[in-house]
């Protein structure tokens, strides 16, 4: 491991779980841990997160070899900015936001000097803040590293080695290719998702408890994720802006030839295409993306 | 229990879920089985599901006292006629297709003089087939009654109590506010998640295997009720054609007001509209219709 000190600024979901994974496969590693909310910070205390919580964020990242911002992406600039005065020269500064042209876009701005190596952990819960984080949740799931195309190669495969410690899988990609698989993958599901949570809660018809009441049909799938962290996401549609609107108008095109396919009776149409959704389920858990066992592993 | 001999006609999940609740729940029960399928009654007769499996539909609901239709909704109306030869005059007839309207329309048009008592248990698994059943299915989940104007109150208190004694929680209502209802809870969303995996899997800027490698983002949520049943789904579309088509159309101005909100960065809207998603969650966890567990219980 390159780095002997890591500070990990945001203390949600994410930072959270980075500092227990490092507490759990990383024990000689000294973390420090920092938030801008003092309730937060609070909440990290009495957790026993992290070697030190710093009020004060440019003493957290003083000595770090390695900073993460783990904060919503449109809080990363002025997040990177609060830090530079305790960066050492040597520092890597990292991130793990769920778009990442813009984010890296803002840290090179506001870091001009310093090597930034931005990354995502693409693993989540729909829950948020401290407590909700676990030492376990990149077990497995992938890491998408976006290095720029000067990015020191040493500082990439350390970044690399980190995360993989952690037990992610990794992978290096172009951040302009990430958000689009990014838009496809998980921001377009999420935008369906409070979509149509939205929608159902608001019928004059159909009552919200009767929502509530009915969901195991499928609704409740999409609470799940609709969930989220709405700062997160927030910040996440509007960073990534340009991809998401570019699947969101593919998706309203297909959507649209099933609706017609519906309102004409188009039986075929309708079951060839529920035929090949299927085997896209199969390929997934194949995978290890998901859990075969039924209904998501709920009690029977 | 008012009935001593039930029929199943159909034997895929919910059918073969029902035989086995029977026999856990009701063993005094004498249960035959049958489908159109010669593999579905030769692996129903391995897995020893029912007292006895028919070959022959008019066979299979002989002496029933309640015959149980568990075929795709748009194969109701021949199930139906081809169990008529066999059926006692006081058999109470049931189903538990997804929309109800459509079927009862079609049951009493074939049933003229027999009493039909439609019936949807709203569980599932994205799995299908006799194999996929299990006894528990309808343990605490929502079963909807939806009797006609003149259906027998002995009748219909007959069948929630049938349903009851499967574990199910019995609820009376209208066919066409059942079929709204649905459309809500459940059609919409698996149309939605059908569309969505669709979309994902011909883009040409992002693979197939990429979007695979990469769906615990949100992705995957959706491709497990995208992997259900296609003639059961392409039915129930086909039968609820009024109701999903108006529930699309809300679902749709929805969506066009967060998709100009994204455009426009308006961050309020995305922030309020995500915040309030985020209570329906909550309450379907305190109604017991889902698991709090983080991830749906996935492995950690």
């Amino acid at each position: 491991m390159a780095f002997a000190r890591v500070a990990i600024v945001g203390l949600g979901l994410i930072g959270s779980s980075i500092a227990r994974a490092i507490g759990e496969r990383l024990p000689q590693v000294i973390v420090t841990g920092h938030d801008a909310s003092d309730t937060v910070r609070a909440t990290a205390r009495n957790l026993g997160l992290c070697n030190a919580i710093a009020d004060d964020p440019v003493a957290a990242v003083a000595d770090a070899d390695l900073v993460i911002l783990a904060v919503p992406v449109g809080r990363m600039a002025d997040a990177a900015a609060a830090i530079t005065p305790g960066l050492k020269a040597a520092a890597i500064i990292s991130d793990v936001g769920s778009s990442k042209a813009g984010v890296a876009e803002a840290l090179a701005r506001v870091l001009p000097h310093h090597v930034v190596i931005p990354a995502h952990p693409v693993a989540g819960t729909e829950n948020s803040g401290p407590a909700a984080g676990f030492a376990t949740l990149f077990d497995g799931r992938w890491c998408i590293v976006t290095p720029g195309p000067d990015a020191p190669a040493d500082a990439v495969k350390a970044v690399s080695d980190f995360w993989e410690a952690l037990g992610a899988k990794v992978d290096i990609m172009d951040a302009a290719h990430h958000d689009m698989v990014l838009a496809v993958t998980s921001h377009l599901p999420h935008l369906i998702a409070y979509t149509i949570v939205g929608t159902a809660s608001e019928l004059e018809e159909v009552t919200e408890s009767e929502v509530i009441k009915y969901s195991a049909g499928g609704f409740r799938d999409f609470t799940r994720i609709a969930a989220s962290d709405p700062v997160m996401w927030r910040d996440v549609f509007l960073a990534n802006k340009d991809a998401v609107l570019a699947t969101l108008q593919r998706f309203n095109e297909d959507l649209t030839v099933l609706q017609q396919a519906i309102r004409r009776g188009d039986a075929d149409k309708l079951e060839d295409w529920f035929t090949r959704t299927r085997a896209i389920r199969r390929s997934i858990i194949a995978e290890g993306q998901d859990d075969a066992a039924p209904d998501f592993g709920r009690k029977h």
